[in-house]
């Protein structure tokens, strides 16, 4: 009976095998997380898909705060002035920029940009809070919406609007800041390893690839299970790209005045996408416990039957009272077979059923989503096991994802390996550094340059791509 | 030498009484709570304001979702032709939205608002979400910011963004939304009351008052040091007034269609404003413990001199380890005098100094920032005490607010003594209910109806303006 429920409820989503793609949009839309809206582009978060926005900024800004860093809240408004004076930067974003032009029925004497992102208002407040090297560093963040009229969309992956964070620092030498962005970017892995259970490779960006006004971009990449990239994170060191035009100036201990050294960093609600692309399976998505809503779906069996329903709130409270996400479904109107499907295709980690006979053995019936296992555990002292089965989901999540990884990022050493290697995953090449032999990967394959690792040993002396001396070891792989 | 340093620091704060606006500014300005930016009328929250921000969130969050509301995030850019279906709604907000015109390159073929209300996307969005009176209530609330073209600004009372929450319930019934107004009304009361320590009036608006589109708007006003009122929080019934032109309709049990009623609720950045002119005094800031980003400074006294530092550190991790907001203040670029200075400026709720002899004695020194009051604590169990100590100053000032507001509203019966009242206070007064009345009120004395208190007794039965038979108690009063 269960069974056929099933069946009847994920019919409509298409096997990853047959369309990868077609599958993401099934499970983007069918699990609540977010809908399309009559805005072009930007999409609303559903309670769902929010409160996952919500955990995953909870865990990151736990991270900064222990790292010295502040939340601020910089205008949404950005006047055209500030965005022309940094020439690469404008040229990056200009062409995705909304415009406003209109302010009630006045027509503005200067168009005001929606924030694509923040750097040129940061350096404008830097410009007047900074006075003296005692000022610095100055280490802020925020966490809003921003906004790049992309041509085509995909939820998470590529909205016009999305929400994300963006840290901005200043420091007083060009050793702190690019110590600062390599700490950021080893914040971002560990909140993808740990907390999203997705593993990724760090490292340096090309300078093709590179953010439009930085020195240098840092990334973490992770990858699908389609074997494709995702940048998940970035970290820029400006050095003082940005506080030369902005005059982000402070006076040193030894009494001149110095420009500031200048690092951003942001993640977004491309993560969440991240997430389903690395985790979700035939039957919908599967959240790591750190990040679900709910971390456990308790379902009365034979609900209508004496001691069921009292047992469940008893259990229900007792496991929120040791600080578990819990969700008690106590629906009448749809079978536990519904319930059962319904709470897998939304990736709850773990269900607990109780029923009288469960009741009767002084244990609960628990299925692992992760692993469909089922098992009972014993009533009494149900939350630390429980606690304990969820801690070993998210370390089980993360170590299958790390090995599909592994599984999928190869080493080679000419352009066919390579043109054979990305269709299914990374490939790993040494390359001479040049910006006509990425173009030339990327026009054959599609593929791009990802990063290059830190402190990696060269496995071979000669380019992929044009076989000249080669000392650099870069992932090259189709991406998101 | 304390004093001197005191003199000092403080003389750029012009005195309540010569000028309140003036010291509002100053307090604003000099206490790094948020800084203009070149954006017309709009501002930049800085670590220590946006700091109060995210804890008055968290405190509204916390009583949202135990009431079962989900937080959403929505698009900020709001098509035209959404805002054009609501008559009433487009006419109150058409002349201050700011309208993006282009996205890129491009020029829009339908211009797009910077939302500065959220209520036609909701509606939107419901309507697509609703189906079956199984489906209700959906209630949802967002944080975000919003843009409103004002034409004058003053830091976090009127500026053209301003960061908000904003709840959108939807309900089978009149009976539903109109509890549900009510309810919120209560938990702003709560918030105002029992974590910022202001007290309130909680009642209803007049027509004349009420939000555009509004079937009835619910508020709470509060009272300021000059006596002039702030509309700290409103909430709305809309009854069908949304849910008919946007078709926001659901399969009630009796198998017909029927409209859904809504609701709409918000509060503001402005609760800072609020704060700082309840609760401020001539040297500067004081804020409730529940807000405060640091509820205690604890200061090193003669930090050089051996034992103190360490003894300092050890509190410090106690302290924070009991879950409270502690700042150690370990410059040693500035004496302890002037840091005393800073941190009252600043309103911290409790300093706590640790010397020598106090480390001889066991005790720490501690001056309440509320009473000025002086005195020591044993440093065995020093956490227990300081909470004790905080909650006290938590309720100490919203007794003082209270008592003020006591003071300065008083019940009147004809033109003259309104017009006398609403010069340092609240005028509570007996009015015919006619649109007349208020502009003639307003007119005369520049103060506005505020709200009407539920379950008033009426104290007279004739209009303090017209002389007409009255049944409506009324507060009025000038008004930021």
């Amino acid at each position: 009976m269960a069974k056929e429920k099933k069946q009847e409820f994920v019919q409509h989503i298409t096997p990853r095998d047959e369309n990868f793609s077609q599958w993401y949009t099934d499970v983007v839309t069918q699990t609540d997380l977010m809908d399309y809206t009559p805005v072009r582009g930007c999409m609303a978060l559903r309670p769902y898909g929010n409160r996952i926005w919500e955990l995953i900024r909870e865990h990151m800004d736990e991270r900064f705060r222990e790292t010295g860093h502040e939340n601020v809240s910089m205008p949404m408004l950005i006047p055209e002035s500030l965005l022309l004076k940094e020439a690469e930067h404008v040229e990056g974003f200009a062409p995705e920029v909304a415009w406003v032009t209109q302010g009630g029925n006045d027509v503005l004497q200067e168009r005001l940009a929606v924030r694509p992102t923040s750097e040129t208002i940061f350096c404008t407040m830097f410009a007047k809070w900074v006075q003296s090297w005692r000022d610095l560093p100055m280490k802020y963040n925020q966490w809003c919406s921003v906004m790049r009229w992309e041509k085509t969309t995909r939820p998470f992956l590529r909205t016009s609007e999305f929400w994300w964070q963006e840290g901005h620092t200043i420091h007083a030498t060009a050793e702190e800041a690019h110590e600062e962005a390599l700490l950021m970017l080893d914040i971002y892995r560990e909140v993808c390893e740990d907390v999203l259970a997705i593993p990724v490779f760090s490292g340096r960006k090309s300078d093709k690839e590179k953010f439009a006004g930085a020195r240098v971009t840092y990334s973490v990449e992770a990858m699908m299970q389609d074997g494709k990239a995702l940048q998940a994170g970035t970290t820029h060191d400006f050095g003082t790209n940005f506080s030369e035009p902005f005059e982000v100036r402070f006076l040193d201990k030894d009494g001149t005045l110095k420009y500031c050294h200048e690092t951003s960093w942001g993640v977004s609600t491309r993560l969440i996408g991240a997430v389903i692309m690395t985790h979700g399976d035939e039957r919908g998505l599967r959240l790591p416990p750190a990040i679900a809503p709910f971390q456990a779906v308790l379902l009365p069996i034979a609900a209508h039957k004496g001691g069921v329903m009292e047992k469940c709130g008893e259990i229900h409270k007792q496991l929120k009272a040791a600080g578990l996400r819990i969700r008690l479904d106590d629906r009448d109107n749809v079978s536990p077979g519904w319930k059962f499907n319904e709470w897998e295709l939304k990736g709850v980690p773990l269900r607990i059923e109780v029923g009288p006979r469960d009741i009767e053995n002084g244990v609960v019936t628990c299925a692992r989503r992760d692993t469909n296992e089922k098992f009972t555990l014993p009533m009494e002292g149900l939350a630390e096991k429980v606690k304990e089965v969820l801690e070993d989901i998210q370390k089980g999540m993360f170590d299958i994802a790390d090995a599909f990884k592994t599984e999928r990022t190869k080493d080679v050493f000419n352009m066919d390996e390579l043109e054979q290697q990305v269709q299914t995953g990374y490939a790993r090449a040494m390359w001479c550094g040049k910006r006509e032999c990425e173009d030339a990967v990327k026009e054959r394959t599609t593929a791009t340059s990802r990063n290059m690792p830190f402190d990696a040993e060269p496995f071979a002396d000669t380019c992929v791509c044009c076989g000249e001396k080669a000392e650099k070891v870069m992932y090259f792989a189709k991406a998101y």
